[in-house]
């Protein structure tokens, strides 16, 4: 997102959806480090000025792009009970932040945000998609820990070892992550 | 450190020494954002190729001298007892690395690290520090977690929320941290 309130369907909307369109074309066309500010705004069909007045520099239009890739496009997974849901949940989450897209992503979304406010959104949607899968599990009678206590035992470690610590990242870690912090429950 | 082996004392570890004191004058006397290649190097008193040579580019640099300032310099303290041994680290390891310097090279540390070499030497450094604290606690026969047990659920979720989501981000919580971890021992 950017860093001015942008109203759907206005112009500053279609701005920044046909540069995010750019960046995302041209890194996959070009790679990454290709990437220009005149060169993203030529494919945008707008001036680099625009970009410079909008985002600043190119790290944090990185940065606003990788946070709309990061963005949750679904409701987590319906799988009738909590340890279901959230195990399934968990092994997605691995799998996408831990693939070198994902990793990318995150690495784009904090470096280029020296307010701290697009890791703070991609925090924001794991917690929100832990909340759906945890009110929904309190909805059947089941026992549930609450959001924070899910970040710190599952999404934490989860991300802590995919930045900084990758040996032994499987799927069997996520599962082992979530028994524990429902064991607590 | 660097990406090759330097042998203490030769003249690589010198050059080393000299274009890492020379970042970190620059920085204190320019701010980081004045950084570059030409003058760092002007500043150790070696050619900027020498620098591109070693380093490859200013990120990796940068990196490189952040692990170095993230590497601990004191052995945790005995305070007799591991509930205030790992209290008292855990304490110090948020206050050093929430402080905006300590944020400062968490993000450079895993900016200028493609292969994630530095990310995983911070990761090691606190591995290290908690493994002193746990075998002087098993030593007392004190019953003790092992090292990714603490590293999950206290180490993650500190450098999490310090990278994610900071609020509530206190000394109180650290705490917290720590008797979670200690209670499953």
């Amino acid at each position: 997102m950017s860093r001015q309130m942008v109203r759907p369907g206005g112009r500053s909307a279609r701005v920044q959806a046909s540069v995010h369109a750019a960046v995302r074309e041209l890194a996959a066309e070009r790679g990454r480090d290709a990437l220009t500010v005149p060169l993203i705004a030529q494919r945008a069909g707008v001036t680099p000025s625009t970009v410079y007045r909008r985002w600043g520099d190119l790290q944090t239009l990185l940065s606003d792009v990788a946070v709309e890739r990061l963005r949750p496009d679904t409701t987590p997974g319906d799988h009738g009970a909590l340890p279901a849901d959230l195990t399934a949940w968990a092994e997605q989450f691995l799998d996408e932040m831990a693939s070198p897209t994902g990793r990318a992503y995150i690495r784009d979304a904090l470096l280029g945000d020296p307010d701290g406010g697009n890791a703070g959104r991609c925090s924001a949607y794991a917690a929100e998609q832990i909340d759906v899968i945890l009110t929904r599990a309190t909805g059947r009678g089941e026992r549930a820990p609450d959001v924070e206590t899910v970040i710190d035992e599952v999404v934490a470690p989860l991300m802590y070892r995919i930045l900084f610590r990758p040996a032994g990242l499987d799927a069997a870690y996520a599962q082992r992550l979530v028994a524990r912090a429902l064991g607590g429950a």
